[in-house]
């Protein structure tokens, strides 16, 4: 195993530590339980917003934290579930009296952990679920995964939340956006979880994993390697299925990459998936391209897409101040 | 070759044309010859900063292009300096007749290209020559490596050029900087240049290269794999026999990956180099982990310490919104 760790089962520990301390100005760390909460607590009255889940998808969520964005996150270990404890933690630690917005993404721990803890928590409090990835038929037995349209969600509601947006506002808002977004990965190679020590799954050297996760589990389907613009529109193509969006329908563009994938590639892939939705007639009005939402070090990336309106818009561009997204502040 | 490419010959031009389309707000990318500028002038009077050199560093230099940073760059292909004409042109395109400031890293073809570019534009102009790679000795026969610390001389330059600062002062910050700056990788894996088709070295599973360059280059030596306290003391152990730096130092410590490893990682690495340094007295007061100076999808890190007085502190604080860097616009 290829990896910078002392032994995996501090790797998580001293991770956060270290994230914790590299961006001392504006979150803070919680031991025990687990949890990141801005530095500067939000003003009195506002809605918070908490997600979480396993780690290893880094800047996802800990890097979301801050201003204009999430209050607070509960980081399990290495593709595994937050406990309750964690959350009704940093629900109490983080509550403005407004109500409290869990924004999970659709993985049946995270689901399950996040009711308990919203069943124990004596406050005010409502649940996003985000299901972006249409790699699966909606029909899925335990539905459909979320993946990097997550930040998307928490970036937008986070804006809202900060605007003084109620709870129920807040809640509304969230599942339009989520509904407004589809995801779709691909992956080149598998990851490495630390305590297993090799990959989760086998490809040949001239095969890719289509319609993959972020937790190293195998995708829809493997097929035979293909170049950048095949790959991109039948990615593409998956979206357009589930959003049939219209010419002159404006869209922000998220290229994600899982960890181990270069942003010479994922511009390369921002470039071929712009094309072909502009030769559609749709606007690119908002982008966002880098490792996001990742899988350890997969090599690999998805593409989200997400109809915008002029409030999304407005609230894609209000200040936010975390580690991994800042601007106007 | 596991890669999202089409041919090799097209990755670097459209993924330039990705790059600059995601960041339309910011830059704006010329063709004949390849530079990419600011969208937005820089105010006459201002003294320009233009980086390059070759490509799969990305973010560097692309990434540091907008106010309080760089005023233009020239990309190479991967790994090949860019040309004087590309220089000249930018140059040209940018200059506000408060002259050029060139910066550029330590390598021949780099050094070279960009001598004969300041001759060639007739107007004043001058050049920072990085070379921070402590992994070679000062004697070695073409000088150090220009590696990760790069941004940080582009950085203050750029915020003391944003000032007002006149050319020969720009030059001056830009040599104290990088004399201020010292760093050091190590690499778990080569990387593949896609025109190669291959990794351009060999690891076995429990080796590694120390005092890699980012060129894919073999590095110092080939050692055992070792635990990631172990290689950050060895990191670390070089960069304070070359900068020695007392009790009470205030530094900016950047971690910094070279494009195939995740940020859980980075940020145990950091939080092990600031155990380091603190526990030696130095007073960690800025940061920065990330994926800023990579070689394509090579796993592994390197370490930057540049040492900080009030100046240097006050112009990495200064506003900069670029693709990479962005805070306090």
């Amino acid at each position: 195993m290829k990896k910078f760790i002392n032994v995996p089962d501090s790797l998580l520990e001293d991770s956060l530590k270290g994230f914790a301390k590299a961006h001392a100005d504006i979150v803070e760390l919680n031991l025990q339980p687990h949890f990141i909460k801005r530095l500067q607590p939000a003003k009195p009255g506002k809605v918070v917003l908490i997600s979480g889940g396993g780690s290893g998808h880094e800047p996802l969520h800990s890097g979301f934290v801050g201003l204009g964005m999430l209050d607070a996150v509960c980081p399990g270990q290495i593709f595994t579930s937050p406990t309750p404890d964690q959350m009704l933690a940093a629900a109490q630690a983080v509550d403005q009296g407004a109500g409290v917005l869990f924004i999970v993404k659709n993985y049946a721990g995270d689901v399950m952990n996040f009711e308990i803890a919203a069943e124990m928590f004596e406050a005010p409090n409502a649940t996003v679920l985000v299901n972006d990835d249409v790699s699966l038929p909606k029909t899925h037995s335990i539905g459909r995964r979320g993946v990097a349209g997550t930040l998307i969600v928490e970036k937008m509601v986070g804006a809202a939340a900060e605007a003084g947006a109620d709870l129920a506002a807040c809640k509304a808002l969230g599942d339009r956006v989520n509904e407004a977004t589809a995801s779709i990965g691909v992956a080149l190679t598998s990851c490495t979880v630390p305590a297993l020590g090799k990959p989760t799954f086998e490809l040949g050297e001239n095969e890719m994993e289509m319609g993959v996760g972020i937790h190293g589990e195998r995708g829809r389907e493997t097929v035979p390697l293909q170049s950048a613009s095949e790959i991109v529109e039948q990615l593409a193509h998956a979206i357009d299925e589930e959003l049939n969006p219209q010419p002159g329908q404006s869209v922000l563009l998220h290229v994600n990459g899982f960890g181990g994938t270069p942003l010479i590639e994922l511009h390369l892939l921002y470039q071929l998936a712009a094309q072909h939705w502009e030769k559609r007639g749709l606007k690119i009005a908002r982008s966002l391209v880098g490792n996001f939402t990742t899988s350890l070090d997969m090599a690999g990336a998805s593409l989200t897409l997400t109809m915008l309106d002029e409030e999304l818009i407005r609230l894609w561009d209000a200040p936010v101040n975390t580690a991994a997204l800042r601007w106007g502040c």
